[in-house]
């Protein structure tokens, strides 16, 4: 990263660590890409130097593509993608082992409505169990600010419920950590190959399975309850959190940690 | 759209927007082709202008083939498809979240034997779980009017249970709508590619798959309630839009919005 | 058809619009060569016109192959196929909603020992559940009859069977005709292209297969009552027609019509 | 057939109409093959004329292999196989509708031991339930014989097994005969076409594939019980044929009648 | 044989017969190849003639690969060894219908620790229901000795419990040997060709499935019962035949058979 | 592997013999390149002769690819991972049967975190049911510490759970070592050829599958208490390892041996 970055001008706010740190799997030409990219920006703007907020956007613009802001958006959709991802914030914000939000939006951008983006402070090569689960939670704060503040549910969550079903289906049936299911690994054992592709098969019973299924929605139900419970407590920032994306579109992981910090006082009254 | 209107001489009252609404997913050739057809209907009805109409009937001529009117029908099939399309009409105009009907024939085109057209007055990125329950009553508003005039059911509702079927398993299995199945996604995880295509394996247990059947039969039951419920409250309605489009063979949205507007009164006598 | 037909010399009897009505799905060459066939066969029995029975005999042999009379058959087998067609033409003689049997034999034709033809008397495009259900108790009519007469049942029935089989399938789970699966569809939702060809999939669970498979069995069940019951209420009708078709081979549908008018009055004796 | 026969010096006992019967399906060179073998066997013997025996011969040689007396065989393993057929050909004798058996032989013949041949006196194109359960219970007579005489049993039966198996099935699960399983068809309704074959895929619940295997058990299993009954009765009988057997190798359709004619009697003693 | 034995100097104690029994299924290429090894191991020993002990050494070397010597050997596997092949002796020689032992060794051979072979005193066509489950009894008289002696089982079995699997699946599933499973065949109905090769279908329910699992457990639970309780019964023996296994690495026939005459009078002391 | 080491300077505490026998299936090319990164390695040190140690590093880099010292590594990673190579360690060292422990390490290479090594001190060709279950209980240690330790666990295990799950999954379905299952073997009987690869088919009942299913949790279950049991009883030595492992990243067989011989007097203090 050293190497792509001597030749630009970078602001002092540009932490080159963290930017290795969301970076990870990165190749050198993507580097070298996102810090483009960053430079391009800076440029628009009329900045000599990339500041941070650059590399953010760079880096969002490269995995997530290009800002759709032409896209004609009605309020409605606009409320509830302002609460989906303030639900997502707000939760991860709680959780003990989340990373801390860096940015939010509602700006949409390729199949995305809106985005809630944070950073690990320190890299890990471990997740633990409880890491996974407040993982599952943080994925469906988006969905319980729906049921919460419309009493309805929408099919925005999609993406969000799959990652969930995944990571309570590896911690399940891949990493042993179900005391119902026990140490036991169930995944992919017999990779088919059919045809050109590859396709997995089932290599335990169906008694297994089914008792892997109630075991993930189990996960996943309590997951959710602790998901509405941080947002009912947390129901006024909730808003306040909401009515700022609605206002102005994208919240950075300042102004978020700030608005957070100010509820608390508020809630306590 | 509007590059391709340019050179057409539309009507006032032909609606630029609305008519973009309709054809998301259109390619420039495919708003081309609608509009070429449209004139031609104008050309061929001697008006110098395109009307509303024309780009209407130009978009059944291109989404569902041309009209079929030579195609030999006798009394009762009309009879059964005047009152399937009033009863999906009658059953829309009822429900909270339903589009405004704007067209209802009963002149066969492709495999169809008769149609009604909604058109959405707002474009909207999210459905909500109620959305999607109101789209399925919606659906079988044309088998719970056969039922309930001819105590006898047909084939004729085929396609829109298919559809429903379809909803109401993406309301269970994908979008984590039902509270008995979880906030957990089943939907097609594993795509098995077997010799030059896809299909579709089931990455979840028997007893899922069970649960997700009775929830699906579950969310479809209520529904099917629900429309011969709301037939069941609109009878007389019913008579007056099946016998209208016996008598005219199609309706336009403002007719039918004017004939429920009168019954409406008539009902509370 | 009229093009076709404008160029042979055709009898008064004969019904242009009836056939067309049994030619449905025939091309023109199709058509074509029907007439041709029936030319033929008013040459061979030195005719100046065509007739209306001629232009039967080619339909059937050109739908099911020539006639086999040189098939040695014994005299049991000739019975059974004499019972098994007379329960065929007798079970939809009483039925509501079944075609007017046109034709009956016991000649052998292709794979068949026998044959009942009907018509309809006016073409539809909507199947009900009533017509259905009926079409099934025609179906098994042969069986039953088998089953008074011998007290034995054959392999003879093995293709209504199947036909029946698929109709009860057809009505319960494509459909959604059945209250106890529901208005839901479960055909062939997941096609599966495997090496050169498409296998369906079942995209349900064990546990609605079973139910699908007890309704079939159900509706099955009962129509086969209903064919039994028939029977036996016509008991000596059914002697009278099987008599005839051994004496004569070939019944039409004048002399089955008059033979069961003469029938009903001897029954309430 | 008599076009072949034409050039060839058949003897007076030869009944060109039964060989007709046995050779259903073959072609005009596989009868002419038919002749010229049993011709060879005739000029073998020194004969100017054809025998029907030398035609039998010919039948046997060409569907079944050459005889292969060279086969060394233990005493022990022709006593199975003497009571073994001895069990076929008197099991068949006392069922109603058995063809009867025309030749019984222990000299080994291709993959058999020996075998039992039966010639129907009449041409059938149905089969009936009665007809069908006999023929299970006559492939039976040859497992039933080795269990009481010899009380244990060999894999000799194997292919009378799996015979017996399929008949059951078919009678089950293809021709509806079954009032358990109902009037439903449920064989090979989806042929799928994979690589460059055809597999048959069930169409069916395993709650129904459970109760048609049930059935299957039921139906073999009462046949068994017919068998074994049939056998008991007629003990002495089995004896004697067995032991003709172990001393001549073969016995003609005529040997075997007389045998079973005498026999009568002696059980009356 | 005999023309491949002719230029070959054989001993007198060399019985074509027998050789001939063991051989079934060697092409004239095998049984040449067979002579000439044991005319190369009598050469090596300086013998004119070749005895019978080089045929067999020439039967093994050519069935299971050269002798390994070489390989390094543990105490412990020796010991091991040595039991596990004493048991099946031991069980052998006291079933009713197990073939006499000929050859005992632990000298390593291709993938095999040690053998023990045995010779059928008479060819047979027929295996009897007695004989497959004595057959089973033998070859898990390896696994029995292991558990009596050292109270632990190792995996030095797993080639005698596949093969005692799946006689005892024949048994139950294809030659209809258990009364609980019925005279029915469920083998390999359905030959499913995919890709290049052929894989096996099961044609019946997961409730037959069940059932011959439960019944070939029983089969093979019975059988081992059966092993403890013969090698129990002559601990003696087993210690005798393993102790001669580890002082002389191999035991013939009729040291074997020496042993276990004088052992049995020990037995009654 | 002598000639291989001919021309290379060992020292002597080099132990050919140990080496070859954990090289087992290595080749000459694999025995050649092993001896001569050791010769690199010893160079490096500048050291005139290869020792010991320089074939174990050779050893470790072959097998498991270069060491990363380079990866960063957070703190409670280094801590986790010490703790469960120490939990590894330590349980392998109070089983019975496990081989002695040769290098533990949390240096990262190639995937791994962090690698115990062990060796045994005898070749054996023969696995039994107990060395199979202390296996699994080693390979457990290391969760099992993670679990005494952080009352959290990781996906670290994720290697270990899998190969445990394979090692019972054997001891089960394959060797026949669970008296529930019985001597029986389920494995892979039938290999069906797809496309251009090899899939394993179930050739056993649901009922089997999840009778092996509980038998595997059952064994992996008591495994895993019988290591936490372990690990618990010797809680002070853990400690005392982990911390060794965090100052020193690599502890040799004899330093582990040396500490836990001193432990095991502390603890009885």
């Amino acid at each position: 990263l050293k190497v792509h970055a001597r030749d630009k001008k970078l602001a002092d706010d540009v932490d080159l660590h963290r930017i290795a740190m969301t970076t990870t799997g990165f190749t050198g030409a993507d580097l070298q890409n996102l810090l483009n990219e960053a430079a391009i920006m800076a440029t628009r703007a009329d900045r000599p130097l990339i500041l941070s907020e650059d590399i953010n956007e760079a880096m969002m613009k490269i995995t997530m593509g290009p800002e759709k802001r032409s896209r004609v958006r009605n309020v409605r959709d606009q409320r509830i993608t302002a609460y989906h991802e303030a639900g997502h914030a707000i939760a991860m914000y709680h959780l003990e082992t989340a990373d801390p939000v860096t940015h939010i939006t509602i700006i949409p951008r390729g199949w995305s409505l809106g985005t809630t983006w944070s950073q690990p402070v320190q890299e890990s090569s471990h997740l633990t169990r409880n890491e996974m689960f407040e993982d599952i939670v943080g994925l469906l704060g988006g969905r319980a600010a729906e049921e919460i503040v419309f009493r309805d549910i929408t099919t925005g969550a999609s993406n969000d419920i799959d990652r969930a079903t995944q990571t309570a289906r590896d911690m399940v049936a891949r990493y042993g950590m179900s005391k119902t299911i026990g140490t036991v690994s169930y995944h992919s054992e017999d990779e088919v190959f059919i045809g050109g592709s590859y396709g997995k098969t089932k290599s335990y019973s169906e008694k297994v399975a089914g008792a892997i299924d109630d075991e993930v929605k189990t996960v996943i139900g309590s997951a959710y309850e602790r998901a509405l419970e941080l947002l009912n407590e947390n129901r006024r920032k909730l808003d306040e959190v909401a009515e700022f994306l609605l206002k102005n579109e994208s919240m950075t992981g300042e102004q978020f940690a700030a608005c957070m910090a100010e509820a608390s006082t508020e809630t306590e009254e």
